[in-house]
């Protein structure tokens, strides 16, 4: 246990095998991609489904790691383990996401119930809607029945990334026009739940009303009316409510059947993402062929038609 | 000979025995697209590469269908075969590109050594680029030693179309500030030979100052530094002079292995184009094959990973 591999498979089994020191590595694998990735995905991807993922999701300085950092603290206290994958805007070379971590970590750092890891989005050049799936994958069949996942609402991958959670909680502030950036970002589309933080600020009674005049205009096919939580997370006000709430919306999507849906729509979206990738890299290894070369030159002197050409790097012909 | 067919295979091995009145269904096969099209590339490939193909573009209006008249006049007088293609961005609503041909064969409507087809440019949904080079290998394969292809130079694929020709004529009028839309479209780069037709117009002198101006600017790789020939195309000034520089410029081409260099990366790049086609393809069976509703079932219950279930998708396991 708690050796020092960094073989894929090595790490994936320890894990399984509930060796959680060997997960920040494995994540690390996860989050790096490529090959070593998806043979982590395929060992531990039987082992995964059990996990309710939560998404928190709203504009920068709404205060959502605060509120994420309560929330732990409130599903701890029901002892509950909870995995918080954070997904940081923060520039590498601030070393934001590091430093991210270390903050988040005073309070939980000697809780083996919690694990926090961020991830930047700078360097994933638009992988990063394929890594988090992946890293919430291996956190989930390490055994956490809850994994939060925290992006930041702007921008269309971070606002998809935690609208895929089987819940989403999008937290706004009151003043600065939150509302009207809610409906422009597609936040207004992915949220379960809608948390006005800092509600002891002036203008919460205005957010609110705007966020229900919206909802007015907005139809609930599968019956379920995102509620609106006030909450002081730097005070801890407001956020047992928040958890009572998610914990609402999970029995309603139980109950309807909601859930499996949900899962079933991000299963697929998987698998066609999966066959469209495996084709493309088909393409750029027939194009990178050693007989590439060989063929090209048939085609150019009018000895092999394209379409033969291509069968043949295609086919290994 | 002169079956009504429409097989085709039998179309095509119509033309390659010299059978032209099989030719405008075999165009319409190709143009059409699909696997027949496909077919019929095969079938003609290794009887192509003979043809010298003139691109002929420039802004609407700059009089090149009455340029590629006059030019196919030229060529007829020295006895010379001709196959003309215009792409003609009229709506199929007004059944413009039909008028067109019509109007353009009056002058050579008896004469077996020229053939005219125009193909409209809306219904091609992007694939007017593909469709082209496709439709100019039959003619090629058909026998004609030269084809003309004609496009307006507004948007990108009609551009590069005529810049994909052995030649490439840039047809430019007077007035109308037309040496900084040649910039702007992208005219400048793709152009072998530079045409200011209508310079019996006020402005004659200012664009070719504005274009020498230009061309001092640019280098000149290949050691061709494009012509400027002023012509009046109703009256068939400059003509003449145009049939020599595009002569001219194959020499250059021909002395120099330039010829071979364009040929090459035309061919690379339609190979290219060719395997991702490809592919795309084979991804669209996948997630349409009868298996996949199955397999996506396996995938939701997480008894199959999405990475095996696309390895049997793709693979036909």
């Amino acid at each position: 246990m708690a050796s020092r591999t960094r073989d894929p498979v090595a790490l994936a089994e320890a894990v399984l095998a509930g060796d959680r020191a060997a997960l920040p590595r494995l994540v690390s694998v996860v989050e790096a991609g490529g090959a070593p990735a998806i043979e982590v995905g395929r060992r531990v991807f039987a082992r995964s489904g059990d996990a309710y993922t939560v998404g928190i999701t709203g504009p920068p300085g709404a205060g959502k790691s605060t509120l994420t950092d309560r929330l732990i603290t409130a599903l701890r206290r029901r002892d509950e383990e909870v995995a918080v994958l954070a997904v940081d805007p923060s520039s590498p070379f601030t070393g934001g996401a590091l430093l991210g971590d270390r903050v988040r970590m005073v309070d939980h750092a000697l809780d083996r119930g919690v694990f926090v890891r961020s991830i930047a989005t700078r360097g994933h050049l638009g992988g990063l809607s394929l890594a988090v799936p992946e890293i919430v994958r291996v956190l989930d069949a390490a055994g956490f029945p809850i994994v939060l996942v925290e992006t930041v609402g702007v921008g269309q991958s971070e606002v998809e990334i935690a609208g895929a959670a089987d819940t989403t909680v999008v937290v706004l502030t009151p003043g600065a026009g939150d509302s009207v950036q809610a409906n422009k970002a597609g936040l207004f589309e992915v949220a379960d739940l809608f948390i006005i933080n800092k509600a002891d600020h002036a203008g919460t009674v205005e957010l609110e009303r705007d966020l229900r005049f919206m909802m007015e205009l907005t139809s609930w096919p599968d019956g379920w009316r995102p509620p609106i939580v006030r909450t002081v997370a730097v005070q801890g006000d407001g956020v047992d409510e928040l958890d009572d709430m998610i914990r609402a919306h999970r029995a309603h999507l139980e109950s309807t059947g909601g859930l499996l849906v949900r899962r079933a729509r991000r299963a697929r979206a998987e698998l066609e993402r999966v066959v469209r990738e495996r084709v493309a890299q088909e393409a750029r290894n027939a194009l990178g062929d050693v007989r590439y070369r060989a063929l090209l030159d048939d085609v150019e002197a009018h000895r092999v038609d394209p379409w033969t050409a291509a069968d043949r790097l295609l086919r290994a012909e």
